[in-house]
């Protein structure tokens, strides 16, 4: 057989029993708040695991336990989708999201950590359900850590294998069981700093609920509120602050996160990436403050304060709001639908291009001048004082040239559906890019609500491919793919 | 000495020769309609003359003829910016533009063969300076012929080797005399062509004048036109099929237009570019015109005609306007935006990225997602049946790359100066394109008057760059290039 598809659904099994078990998560916030969902929630849950379980049980024995790299991509891909079917139970039995699409759009924008939202009226919905909403978007996050440590390197996608070579215990020929130590010390930074910024939120002032939410949401650079105002609505600059903390936090390589618990912070700062992704925030913060506020001295806390927190938000593509940045000036809209392409770092739970590739784009790009005198001679593209191995080096520009080419076909595929210029380019740019909030009529004032049914769907499907690199589902719609 | 720099200037001087006596072929225009401005032109027809040739006297004699390839981007660039300077003399010294900066924008715009106009009364300007006007872009048009043929392969630039392989007597390696000759027999076709435009457009029902002025403009795939309204003011079916068919030759491969002159039809066919091209101009005509028109029976041929003018006229970077596409649906904003970054075929006076280098694009992208799964295999990319070399195939990557990048940091730049953002992208968009008319303020209803004033030069330098396929003027800009 081509694919090992007992091991697949085994896997699939096992991931929607702890779908099922993150819902029942969900029980206690209903029972505090008797917001009368613990019914919906447990069948929600009960299905969940209840399926899970049976299909792992069908599935437990098989003649290979052995995974090779073409089932890893049918995996990955339908490991997300399978999680945001199941998690549309909760809103659609509670019915606080009566319709199927709307509750698979918000479903998958949690998963897929994009921040995405149809809800017109968020404080309207039952606690417990938002609670829910809040945990897809940091059980997203989880998996993202693993995809890009274990997972994408082991499929070798987009030169993933490269950027967090310096993991620890890491090898790109297999996975290893080093690779699970790694995973595991990864996920408890991951869960450390969540419960750090909980603290620092309540202290902050925040309500327990609100402080939960949004410490699950912020990790996993999702940018799910609580409030329909997004971030606005604490204007208290502590919590503004500790918000661009942990968002920065969240798009750094979590791999240098480690290491500076380790207090290797040479590492840290040998590495290119993170370098770029510090001072292009403090750079482009700058700019925007002085080009859209005058960079007045009265309050130049305050007008950089706003910069620094969309900058931070949109780069890290959590997508949380203080402002609506498209009315600020012209220049605030290009310059923040420009900041959806590029993502934070490679190996954090941001999505996007990621900063890392767009560094061997412009070195690329520089090189190319250089080599355009010298033709003969080979001049490698160097990241962190190595050299890029050239079929690396193509697969990265590859990816951004795929990315761009979805970008243009879904704007245009979007403004088919008669969605407007700015709504459909920005709609596309902050799904695909797992912003949430884009700009036009999606954005950071307003929603995904009024946008058509076909194309929810469509932005969907490009959450999905964006947080995945793109070629771990791209790959399944190429013939060569199932061919024996 | 690294330059030559005694023949670059002799060059150039020829150059401005040139451009003195295309002034003084106005002559004949001012003198037909009495519009008062034979001195104007005698004068800046004889400043050209004159500088130009005190500059070739001065460096007639150099020790070495011979030219390096590091002495050929310097040629290029500042032939192409020393024409536009000396081009804008018309407009000022007879006050039909005042402004300087105006006046550039309006000639290099020419001679880029662009289209993008500051003016906004067309036809309140003296004949002579319209027909001044449209020669620029004739000029630029037998520019870029040279350009594409001889000086680009020699250079080495995005494939430019490749694209035009076929061309009778072409050789990468250096400057031959039978490129001259390959040259002279694409002129004769871009002068017979022209001939026999204004032929025809004089027996659709136009005057002499309007006749001569867009058959100068059509096979340049310029667009300036002698109406404010563009092509929209000749409401005859058979001028405006006219147009679009002079249009696609514009962005036709000139050496396929040999070819089929030759009656050698299967190597048209079999050129990949072509047939992408042609199929694409009528797949895309035929969408718009049931998308946006409702493909309604009764006046289909008029609702195809409108579709299939816009498409051709920006697909070919021509830029002429029959209708304002950017108020039919949000979908033909989108799509004509996109179209943009396409341009015409390698080879023709079209600008932009050109097809050949998209093809290239997408067979790189399906062949990058076979090569996810046998990453030890080689697998080229192929090109009308031959393999694409590794480091052209890359240099194509890194164009579009650039390309992109510029068009990016641009916009942001443009909206930085209060620049609406519809009008910020549309004007890079259609300037480094070489289109002419954008969307939103700068739309095919509109032109460039309002950008503000350091707008305007960077819109320039943007048509400069995109015209000379980016690497000639970027390269300049590199230290590496400067140095010994």
């Amino acid at each position: 057989m081509r694919f090992n598809f007992k091991v697949i659904f085994n896997i699939l099994g096992l991931l929607l029993m702890l779908n099922g078990l993150f819902m029942l998560l969900c029980l206690p916030v209903s029972y505090y708040f008797i917001d009368h969902n613990w019914t919906s929630l447990i069948s929600s849950g009960s299905i969940s695991i209840l399926t899970g379980f049976i299909t792992w049980y069908l599935t437990r024995k098989s003649e290979s336990k052995e995974l090779r790299k073409r089932d890893g991509y049918l995996i990955v891909t339908l490991g997300w989708i399978t999680m945001s079917l199941f998690g549309t139970l909760p809103y659609l039995i509670s019915g606080s999201i009566p319709l199927f699409t709307d509750a698979f759009f918000e479903t998958i924008s949690g998963f897929t950590t994009t921040g995405a939202t149809i809800l017109n009226e968020i404080e309207q919905m039952p606690p417990s359900i938002l609670f829910w909403r809040s945990l897809t978007q940091w059980i997203g996050g989880m998996g993202i850590i693993v995809l890009a440590v274990a997972i994408l390197p082991f499929l070798g996608i987009g030169g993933m294998q490269l950027f967090v070579a310096e993991a620890p215990g890491f090898s790109p020929d297999k996975l290893q069981p080093r690779i699970r130590e790694t995973a595991k010390r990864l996920w408890l930074i991951y869960v450390g700093l969540t419960a750090l910024e909980i603290v620092l939120l309540k202290l902050g002032g925040m309500s327990y609920f609100d402080a939960f939410n949004h410490g699950l949401t912020t990790m996993a650079t999702g940018g799910f509120s609580t409030k329909q105002e997004s971030i606005a609505y604490f204007s208290s600059p502590f919590i503004q602050y500790i918000i661009i903390v942990f968002m920065f936090l969240g798009g750094t390589n979590f791999t240098l996160i480690y290491f500076g618990l380790k207090g290797r912070f040479l590492s840290i700062w040998r590495n290119e990436e993170y370098r770029t992704y510090t001072w292009g925030i403090i750079i482009t913060s700058l700019i925007v403050t002085v080009v859209v506020f005058g960079g007045s001295g009265e309050d130049f806390e305050e007008s950089f304060r706003y910069s620094l927190f969309q900058v931070v938000s949109i780069i890290t593509t959590t997508g949380y709001v203080t402002a609506d940045y498209t009315s600020w000036a012209p220049f605030a809209t290009v310059l923040f639908l420009v900041l959806m392409f590029f993502g934070a770092s490679a190996g954090s739970t941001s999505g996007g291009v990621k900063i890392v590739r767009h560094l061997i784009l412009l070195k690329n790009s520089f090189l190319e001048l250089k080599r355009q005198l010298h033709p003969s001679g080979i001049i490698p593209v160097r990241l962190n004082g190595k050299a890029i191995p050239p079929d690396i080096n193509f697969n990265i520009l590859a990816f951004i040239m795929i990315y761009i080419t979805i970008f243009a076909t879904g704007s245009i595929l979007m403004a088919m559906m008669g969605v407007e210029f700015e709504t459909a380019i920005g709609a596309v740019a902050a799904t695909l890019g797992n912003v949430g909030p884009g700009i036009g009529d999606v954005g950071p004032a307003s929603n995904y609500a009024d946008i058509p049914l076909i194309g929810k769907w469509l932005l969907a499907f490009f959450m999905l491919v964006g947080r995945l690199e793109l070629f771990t589902v791209l790959i399944l719609f190429t013939p060569h793919y199932w061919q024996k």
